[in-house]
């Protein structure tokens, strides 16, 4: 499909992809760069790739370029390829957010670069990697936002290869992009980090009674609030606009909820909660989750 | 194990005791009771109990009495039961909020009662008796408090009934069971609440977009959000003391993230993240969660 692909970054979804790319013969070559030894030596035992030392040189005659390290790298990574990029390239990322990146590649006016940004929904909570599985994008969602000056047939070919390691892609604007996740995915995490620190900073008293009945609840939040700290430290600087906005948007509804109950407002708690009941429906109908009851697994 | 046990509420958890109970033939008898025509009709089709149309009948030479309904039906149904009930029984409740209730009971002065609280920290989000199984109090938690008043070898007698269910039991007093599963149930469920509500109340255009990506975090959020509206409804009122107090401390946490994110400060935010992500490791060492990668799941 491609003839070399170069992936930037192999954690959890740089091997992931390079586990599935080479599992489904989506390139003759493959090439490899991770800053840290111990992946790239991770690299050399369990996969017959190319691994570069330096990262102008694992780009080299590249037809497909994926960065897949933090957010807050990309711009070093740029620098460091850029008068190496081969003609007609098309130079993706799988980041979560869009808006902050977009800008740094406008301001380096790449020439005859398809700049065609991804983002799979797709990930666990644990990194490294050890931690990629070949079937991490298996009906996915992967969105993208590509540059008004990629051509719509690279735009086609990289749909395609996401297609190929089995998700479904939806083409959203940078902007759009950024909206939606900070609702979908950047507000559940910051919460889920709040709520978690307020469990934890707990009387020693209470410490183990906390982590012993967290089935209730609570335990769904750890391993969302259990993520890789670094890329979401760089994900809530690049999307601090939007995740700032709908924070506010949020704390007014859980006011409305405080006040209800401090009023003891049984109407308007009940009017609450049935809201939020239906959507869930929705998500069972949209495919992004089962409807196998949950709270009672082991 | 008992002569004859009474159910009164016969949902997703009077229903789940029941089907176990059969199962496990812990009783000679079993009488149940439910307010709702379509509860009776279920369990006429699918058991072998005795029905009661109303709640006195349905204690009546009942060894162990279990209330199964929301908490603001409690007061009501101690009040139709009281002059029936057998000498020595013991009585329990299956509710997530216990202070308010166990104030309820102290009210009525029962002599030769065994007042001993239960809470199985299990359930799905689905309701009613359709949703109940046999299983489903299996390798979880079982709280029991119980009043200074109950003997200590009924207490034991209820342990044992919760550990042939498959739990595990631990007592605690009313108080510290409300403040504990303020933290690990009640402040998880009115964040769940919040999120999914800023979530929906969105422009139209983003409406679809917010289902469709829901994997990214939101999806886990909306499964607790999901629970029933009218239990829900009255734990807040119940336990309203504890859950305010747990809210204005989350409230801390989380402008604490937000402050970090105005400022973009990158140092704070790894802080933050890094020190939620042992929980987890903690949560899964003590068996309620497994290690299974979560987020990348169907």
């Amino acid at each position: 499909m491609f003839n070399k692909i170069s992936i930037i970054g192999c954690g959890l979804i740089g091997s992931s992809i390079l586990r599935a790319v080479e599992e489904k013969k989506l390139a003759s070559k493959i090439s490899a760069y991770d800053k840290s030894t111990s992946v790239t030596n991770y690299l050399k035992n369990n996969f017959s790739v190319e691994i570069c030392k330096n990262l102008s040189d694992v780009v080299k005659d590249s037809d497909l370029i994926i960065i897949a390290s933090p957010l807050s790298s990309y711009k070093e990574i740029l620098l460091s390829i850029q008068s190496n990029l081969k003609e007609n390239v098309i130079l993706t990322d799988t980041g979560s957010a869009k808006k902050e990146v977009n800008k740094i590649i406008g301001n380096l006016s790449f020439k005859s670069v398809n700049w065609i940004a991804s983002h799979p929904i797709a990930g666990t909570e644990y990194s490294g990697p050890e931690a990629g599985f070949s079937s991490l994008f298996k009906n996915r969602w992967c969105i993208i936002s590509a540059d008004e000056k990629a051509s719509s047939d690279k735009i086609k070919d990289l749909e395609n290869f996401w297609n190929k390691l089995g998700s479904k892609t939806k083409l959203m604007t940078f902007e759009d992009h950024d909206y939606v996740l900070s609702l979908t995915s950047h507000l559940p995490h910051a919460v889920a980090y709040s709520i978690v620190k307020t469990a934890i900073n707990n009387e020693n008293k209470f410490k183990d009674d906390v982590i012993q009945y967290s089935a209730g609840g609570l335990r769904d939040f750890t391993r969302i609030a259990a993520s890789d700290p670094l890329m979401w430290k760089d994900i809530f600087i690049d999307n601090s606009e939007n995740i700032l906005k709908v924070l506010d948007n949020y704390a007014k509804n859980l006011n409305e909820i405080k006040d209800a109950i401090k009023n003891k407002d049984s109407k308007k708690l009940l009017e609450i909660f049935s809201s939020t009941k239906k959507v869930r429906k929705e998500i069972i109908e949209a495919g992004q989750d089962t409807d196998k009851p949950g709270f009672g697994r082991k």
